[in-house]
Order: structure tokens, then sequence, then C-alpha cells
């Protein structure tokens, strides 16, 4: 790369680095971009689980570099290790060093290496973004017989499901709480993904702490908290994600422990460089309080706002703060959540009413492949906007779930769902007289 | 039935009606409340089309009283033939007086009977929501060999995929209008329509009028305006429908050909009586113009409104009017519309600026049965808000076209969709990086 100044240099080739790219294209046509990324070969983050026995392939999830060509984006594998923002200059590793006039930092998050003793040992893998990482790990999965996970949130249970695929495999999963997704689900969804993944012959050992790993070079089982072990031979750690700070932090910009922080417009203390995704703070929407969230369609946007807001701030950010949406998928079921669960909204203070609905998929139910879906709608008691929901069902759940956190970020109201106007067809939803939202809604009136 | 004077009568025991009464009994637990229906055995109107193939009988497709014992509803078959508003009474067809505080006119439509000559002949079928004259219709299905469906709607383009799917049959659909669904989509979605009908053997007539019905006292041919003809022994007629307001412009009330005059809240020129349902009046959200629909869908918002309000205004309407909000499924295409296609708000003088996009339904795009979804959305090029949306996609697109019909109902500016934030899976949606309502919202940019 002979040029060495861009109007825009961007860190990070994740989902954020490029929806950051993709939108200042569209924004600002005649500025020159430079995205750097480490790594080579990434992969798309939400695919990671089914790298191991649903996608033909590892290199299936590739995360492609079509978007940054397609967007005339220069891109450049190498890794950013100083940026002196007085001097709008970055340096990298390789020994490169450029100029910016706008820098979003987009350099994501680290999986998080918990204080077990032992696990420096051979057979213990975390979730790296890397395609020869991961690519490793899927050979040592086939001839692996006893898998632990460690964690059961997302990325765990989606693991569990996806490694229960595979014939003669014993698969552990060990969450430290009482059950499965427990900061997105109340405990009448998690208790939907324990059964099915039981089914499914994974153990689930919950409310449990594994305390150690034992083996000589290679692991060979886990100590839990309770005394009893489980053999391994592979330990996959679903931990979560520690925001990669150290280059804001050693710049100066200001940062705390969950992120580097950042205004309604993903600007940094340094009103020059924007920082998004999961390395970026981010503010709950109901409290503004702090909030550990990390996912792809957030990080994307986030990119989206700053990527359109880089010399001006051209779009106005309507709905402040970010609220936590997730779907997830455990051998057809889908569950969904949005906002806050009963459970958070009660520990955060919340007065609230809720309302469930259970009705199935099609109309009438005698339609083949009719699922049941069931949703559960939390309301401020008072102020009656929408605060939550959660949904479990087949595949159409996972574009209600959608509908529920559009919803929230409008904060409709009691009155405006239960009068909500909707599509209904036999083939594709429950009938017009039972529709989820509607109904959930209508049932909270006992308030 | 012996008890005579009722809190709440409703006429009609559709899902208007149903829902009427369902929701009345939630707000007033403790009134006396009757419905009145003219059919003994109905159907779910939704489900009429898939009664002959796709249901292994048509009583699958039965229009259930469960819903009225489970809420305490007294019901009767028989027919209301006269309403005296100023004694509160009605009375029936078979005799019966009642006498009501608030009464519901929830008595839907009749189908439209075109002025063709030879429509009385034999083998002539409309679609009326009657579980014995569609058993009928289904045995006339059993024997015939040419059926021509009048009318390329929803319920025209339905039956035709249905009756495709059983041998030895020939099917003609004929519109006069030049393309299917042309009042609900604009023309790139009527195609694909067309084209998958076409691939199922459906012979498509456009842009011709049947004018005479020929044969003695059976149904032998059609002629069309173009002197062609074709050979018909059974013909559907998918017309449409007119509203029933006999009974209520009999009593006095305001009525206008397409529908009883209602307020916000559904209630008639007299306040005492309430209109729901396809019997009702409509107003176009954007224009207060009036819109011919008639929707189960619709009208269980509108009974939920008016079940509410019975008594006392308790649930005040804060989405006024009535948007179009549709889906449908033709051998696993699906499409669905909500608000203003392209060529409805251009015809309607509204200046727009329209943006699309065509994704993947999950990602990576490796993941088996991955389809492609496309969206397109309309909005006021000046105002900047979201007039209407069109998609065509695979199952998941019944819901997301209920996210763009709340996104209308609400109001939401391309902003906000632009940076809407949304949850994504793999197994379940487009990727972060391209969820469609986003990005058709950013490639509208260019307005």
């Amino acid at each position: 790369m002979t040029k060495k100044n861009f109007d825009i240099i961007i860190v990070g080739g994740g989902p954020a680095g490029i929806i950051s790219g993709v939108t200042a294209r569209k924004y600002y046509p005649d500025k020159s971009i430079l995205l750097i990324k480490n790594v080579a070969q990434g992969v798309v983050p939400c695919g990671i689980p089914y790298m191991f026995s649903t996608l033909n392939k590892p290199e299936d999830n590739a995360m492609g570099d079509a978007p940054l060509q397609k967007n005339k984006i220069d891109f450049l594998v190498d890794e950013v290790v100083d940026l002196k923002k007085d001097e709008h200059k970055i340096e990298t590793k390789l020994g490169n060093s450029f100029s910016y006039q706008k820098l979003v930092l987009a350099n994501g998050s680290n999986p998080i290496i918990p204080p077990i003793k032992g696990l420096d040992k051979n057979g213990v893998y975390a979730i790296h973004k890397d395609m020869p990482y991961l690519k490793e790990l899927k050979n040592k999965i086939g001839s692996a017989k006893n898998i632990v996970i460690i964690g059961g949130g997302f990325i765990g249970i989606e693991f569990a499901d996806e490694l229960s695929n595979i014939n003669n495999l014993n698969v552990h999963l060990v969450e430290v709480l009482p059950r499965l997704l427990m900061n997105s689900f109340d405990p009448e969804f998690s208790k939907m993904v324990e059964t099915k993944l039981e089914e499914k012959g994974v153990k689930l050992i919950l409310g449990k702490k594994v305390v150690e790993i034992i083996g000589k070079e290679k692991v060979k089982k886990v100590n839990l908290d309770d005394n009893n072990n489980i053999k391994a031979d592979l330990i996959i750690l679903c931990i979560g994600a520690a925001p990669n700070i150290k280059l804001a932090e050693k710049a100066g910009l200001e940062t705390i422990k969950s992120g580097i922080c950042v205004d309604e417009y993903m600007r940094t203390s340094d009103k020059n460089i924007f920082a998004v995704g999961d390395c970026a703070g981010k503010k709950d929407f109901f409290t503004r309080k702090i909030l550990p969230v990390m996912l792809a369609s957030t990080a994307t946007a986030e990119a989206r706002v700053a990527g359109a807001n880089l010399f001006q701030l051209k779009v106005v950010r309507e709905n402040k703060g970010t609220i936590a949406i997730y779907s997830t998928y455990v051998d057809g079921l889908v569950l969904g959540s949005a906002g806050l669960s009963e459970t958070a909204a009660t520990n955060e203070g919340f007065e609230i009413v809720k309302g469930t609905a259970e009705v199935p998929s099609k109309h009438p139910t005698s339609l083949p492949n009719t699922e049941m879906i069931k949703v559960k709608l939390i309301f401020s008691k008072q102020s009656e906007v929408l605060m939550g929901g959660q949904i479990s069902g087949g595949i159409t759940a996972g574009e209600i779930i959608n509908s529920i956190g559009l919803a929230i970020q409008q904060r409709v109201s009691l009155t405006e769902l239960e009068t909500l106007q909707m599509a209904t067809h036999p083939h594709l939803t429950a009938p017009p007289t039972q529709y989820p939202l509607v109904l959930a809604a209508q049932n909270t009136l006992n308030r």
C-alpha cells in the first residue's frame, strides 16, 4: 500500500467495520477509505457454531471481502498497534503508518478466559473469529470423544446443539447459573431449551462451576465445585467476550472496563474518532446504565449511525440507547428475546404487568406443520409502554421478535398493540382472532 | 332462548362478531352477551381456499363455537331481519325478538355477483362462508374437468394454486386488469405470482373480461370480450364482496355504498350501535378516503376497539384509519403488502422515494433451504415517513410484513428504520449486515 493518507480509516474487519465502511461510502461517495483487519480469513460471527456439522465445510462460513471491493474500500491485513490522536496517525505491527481525517475503531472483543486452573493445557479452545483456528477446532472435535462446553449462553447452547448432531460424541454443558440463557429469558423459556438439549443427549450441569482442568499436557477431565468431575478431551469456552479497549486506552481516549466511551453518534472523547461494535460501550434503552451486549446486529446498527455521521451529523439518532435483542435456534425450537425479561425488569426495580399468549403458527391448526407459538410481553404498569418480549416457536418466531423489538424502540403502548392491524394467512401466521402480539397485549388486561 | 333482554347483542358470527364478544367479555365481565349468526356451520374465512386439496377434509376449516362457550357468550342461529333502534330492539327471521343496551353489527359482506349474462346456470359458485355450500363446491370440483376462476385478487390466486394441485384439472384464471394482485402490488411482485401459477399449469388470461356464460342448464363455456371462449364445467367467482348494509340502512343508520358509517370507535350514527368488519366503512390511513378493504385481520382489529369501548370509551384509538395489510402464499412463494404500493401512492398523488433490497433468508447462504427475500419500501419524499412496503420470500416474509405494517402504523421514519436494532440468526434471518428493512431504507438514500 503506497497511499498513506486516507479520509477514513476503519480498524477491524468484522460486521461493525464492514458496515461502517459500506455506510460511509453511501454518505460520502468521494472519500478514500481504508479498512485494516488483523485476521486474514475472518468468519461470519453468528455462523460459527454451524461450522462443525450443519455446514458442509468451514469455508462456507467465511466472511468475504466482496462488500469492501464493491464499495471501493481499500483493505489491509495488519494490526494497528498505536494511535496518535493528536497527529491523526496510526501505526501497525508490520511497520505501516497511516494518517486519517476520521477514524473508526471497530476492533471488537476477545473471548473471556476465566481464572480456572489448568486452562493452558492442550485441548482448551475459546471462540476466536479466525478461520484457521476454527478449522483446527473442527479437526479436534473430529477426534474427540468427550467434550465439555463451559457456558450456557447463546453460543454455548448453539454449540451444544450442533455438537449433539455428531455421532458417538459425549457432550456436557456446564453453566454456573441455575439455568440456561438466564440473562435473556425467564425460567419458562430457559426450560424449553434445557429440555430440547437433554432430549438430544447433551448432559446439562447447571448451577455448578468448573474449578480446575486436570491432565498432563492434554486435558483429561474437569473438576467441578461440588467435587464431581467430568471426563474431557476437549473443552470449549463459551463464556462471553471482553471489549478490546487497549488501543483506545493507550491513545488516551476515555474508556471504561465495558468499552470505549461514546456518545449517541458513536463519537469517542475525540470527535474525529468513532467506536462501534463490541469495543464500544453501550447504554441500556430503559435505564441508560451500562449494557454488556455484544451482538453483530447491534454492531451493524451502530456502524450505520457512525458511517453516516463521520463528517457531519446527518442522521439524528431517534432510538436512543441499546436494547438487547436476540434470537436462537436449537434443533427446530426458536427462541427470541427483546428488551427486558420479567426477571430483568423486576430486578431493575420496574413495576410491570405481563401478558402471555399461546397460539398456533398456522390456521386452521389442521394445516401440516402447525407448531405452537408462545409469547410473553412485559409492560410498565403505569406508563403501559412495552418494555420487553420473549417468544418461542418455529422459524417465524425469529421475525416476530423483530416486530417486538421495533415496538419497544417505538415505545408502543399496550393499547396500540391491542389494536394493531396485522396481516394473517393460513399458511403463515396465527389466525386473525389470535395474533400473538395482540392477544398477549389483551391478556395483560387483568392488570 | 327464554332470555329476551341482553346487555350486548352481536349480529354476525364471523371473526368480527366473535372478537367483539370475546373483547367485550374481557372489558365487561358482568354483562350478558348474545351473538346471533345466520350460518349454523361457519368456516374460517381465510382458510376457504385450502378446503379443496391441502386440508384432509372441509370440516378441518370449521369455525368452532369454543371461543363463545369459553367466554360465556350465548349464541343463536337465526337471522336478524329488523332493527328498531329507538326501541333498542331487534327481530329475527324465526320470530324472535330481543332487546339490547349495546348492539354490534358484524354481519359481514356478500360476494359480488357481476352483471355477466348466464351466471344463473348450474356450475357457478361464489365464495360463501358456509360449510354445506363449500362442501357442495368441493364435490363439484371432484367431478370437474375445466374450471374457470374469475378474478385475480387474493382469493382467486389462492384458489388457482390450490386447484392446480388436483390431477387432471384444467384451470383458467381470468382477470380484467392487466396483472394479478394489481390493487396491492407493484408489477415486479405481480410477475412472481403469475410465473408461479403458470409453472403450476394454471392458464392466466389477463386484461380480458368474461362477457357471457354459455350452456343450457349447465355451464359449458365462457365467452371473453376478445371473442375467444374457454371450455368450463365449473366457474368460481372470486371478484370480491360488498358490505351487508341492508339491515342498517333499513333501520335508518347512516350508510354509504361502501359500508355502515362509523367513527374512530366503530360507533354508527346511533351511539348505542357499533359496526365492525366487512359491513363497516373504512377510511384510509393516509388520506382518510374510503378504503375498500375486507380482511379478517382488519375486522378483528376493529372488533377489539368496539368490544372495549361499548359502554365507555376505554381504549383510545391511536392508530387512526385503516391500512391495507395482506399476505398470501402460492406454492411456497410468500408475498406481503402493507400500506401503499408505489403504483397506489403515485396514483394518489404522493411524492415518494423508494428503496429495495434483495437478501438471503439465512446466513451464510450455504445453509440448507436459504431463499431470497425481496423487499420494497415506499417513503414520503419530504416527510420521510414509511408509507408502504411489499415483500416476497419464504415463510418468514409473512411476519416481516407485520413489522412493516407496525412501522407504518407508528409512522416510523426512514432514519429510524435505517438505524433499527434487530435480532438476526443464521437459521432465521438475513445477516446483520443485510437485514432487509434496514437495507431497503438505506438504499433509499439516493433520494
